[in-house]
């Protein structure tokens, strides 16, 4: 019975000063966690992603590295669940593979290692979308199936993707060969409060802000019928909940939200939600920047998710925008 | 310009105690090198492997690990051409996954890294087919653009491909970064003289032989009507030395035998070469052996190796299996 209820349990979030860290703490501990512990060396994650938690008398702020055992498994004593998101994403993967290989692989061998020596109960890895690749395969339903399409991209988004391959089979081992249950989510582009600066597509929708609140038109590259398909940070937070509470174990299921969005009708929400602004403009590629593409419209299956876990998205992408903007335009950043 | 001629050149064949690599070593020298650099621990490379040329005045041993960044650059000190073998393949990534992504992914970056200090003018690196994946999407005719397929794999078959794929990329990396060219050449099942036991696939080849010396029936799994798709390891060695003369740099391609073959075909075949002997037995599947399945008939296609290099196979599987059948009868193993 791979279930691990939160009331009463303990919890380190592996990556914890991110956005879907500082999310999923205050939802475990909403839900009667003993313990939240955040495990980070804040070398991407921010202090400030988890300044509003700091002072919870049931969380605690470990600084380490997923790179040194020593930190995992004193951080890891006495654990129920660790959930494991620490990793390079596709930009700092280009500026510095090497230290993304590690992160991505030898850091999730490591934090697998030292669950299975302190006995943790179960481990929620963090994948993504990006095992599906990028590209003209990239349409209609993506569902867990369907396989990795690399033909043409970037270097670093296929590095990046073939390494959460790597990490979701090192669970499927860890589970089969040393009895360690665990739940694979692909996470689908995420954004909202707390959002940073960090992964190409949802940087996407800062810099059209910024764009917005400079007066400027925001920026639209080819004919704006790119698809994307976001998901709403607090929808992960309760999937990350859900997989630890649910009895399933060695499964993969995609978490995206209620639908998926053009670059277009993105533009346009965002320019209605911040209050008006300019129209957009259309502007061709942009030279040096990392372009993550597809083959025409996909959509990210999450019907798997509910079936497996329990868990469907709640927030779409007028209720989510609305609010990274209020909490945007409340000074954060 | 990306060629290096190999008339007077120098190349490091780093991972060279191997089937491959006394192969190209052989096929270099024989093509005037200045001088060929076996660099191996001897960990999986046997140095009886070498044997046969350990003698040649143009040749030299040398004993290294890829994790060791001062034992490839000095290896590497003068060197015009290098030659990526060093690699675990699928069995010993089941054993050791630790090592495993090691070797295949740390290792190549090391020896990327130090190609570039010692200014070596070419890489050619040995990926495989393993980056379309298995199970049921492995049908048809496979080219270079063809996506990785994993649902369903075991889990060790899927980390390698994926360190191929993150292998291929790194070498995309330094060309555009570092201005070191390479050619990525995707081998299919290698086979032949000097053959070991550490591949999946061409171990079927040795184990039927083994069975029918002991006058048992070789096994097939299954109807036998599974396809298998080998490359004679003369004709690899050729390829690499083809992938050093080309001007080719930045391109990914398959190095495949002439055709496929279904694994009753290759049993009938073997059965007849090696002088007759009792008839196949239809055997199920056998728990704990990492099986590699298709989706049906397939092919690896090979034409783009002769646009992008001038390279064609030119050993069928009769001639590489009774050339590899009367090397095992001179009292090799």
């Amino acid at each position: 019975m791979a279930s691990v209820p939160i009331a009463g349990s303990r919890f380190v979030i592996i990556g914890g000063g991110s956005l879907v860290g500082s999310a999923t703490a205050g939802e475990l501990l909403d839900a009667g966690a003993a313990e939240v512990r955040l495990f980070d060396n804040f070398s991407m994650g921010a202090e400030s992603a988890v300044a509003h938690l700091k002072d919870h008398p049931r969380l605690k702020i470990i600084r380490g590295d997923v790179m040194r055992m020593s930190d995992l498994l004193a951080a890891l004593e006495g654990a129920d669940g660790a959930l494991l998101l620490a990793a390079y994403m596709t930009l700092n993967m280009d500026r510095d593979p090497w230290g993304g290989l590690d992160v991505n692989i030898r850091g999730v061998q490591n934090a697998l290692e030292a669950s299975v020596a302190r006995g943790v109960r179960k481990v929620v890895f963090a994948s993504s979308n990006a095992v599906y690749g990028y590209g003209p395969g990239i349409k209609g339903d993506l569902v867990e199936g369907t396989p990795f399409y690399s033909e043409g991209a970037p270097p670093a988004a296929i590095i990046y993707g073939a390494t959460k391959i790597i990490g979701e089979q090192l669970c499927r081992t860890y589970t089969a060969k040393r009895g360690l249950p665990h739940v694979v989510l692909r996470y689908s582009t995420v954004y909202g409060e707390r959002q940073h600066h960090r992964a190409a597509n949802a940087l996407y929708i800062i810099e059209t802000l910024e764009k917005l609140s400079r007066g400027e038109p925001p920026e639209i590259f080819g004919d704006g019928s790119e698809t994307k398909h976001f998901v709403y940070v607090g929808d992960l937070a309760r999937a990350n909940r859900m997989a630890f509470e649910s009895a399933a174990s060695n499964v993969a299921v995609n978490c995206s939200g209620p639908a998926p969005v053009t670059t277009r009708q993105l533009v346009e929400l965002v320019t209605e939600l911040a209050g008006g602004g300019p129209a957009p403009s259309f502007v061709g590629e942009t030279a040096g920047k990392v372009r993550l593409t597809s083959g025409g419209a996909f959509r990210i299956a999450h019907e798997k998710a509910f079936s497996a876990i329990g868990w469907r998205p709640e927030v779409d992408m007028r209720e989510g925008l609305s609010r990274l903007i209020k909490w945007l335009k409340e000074g954060n950043a």
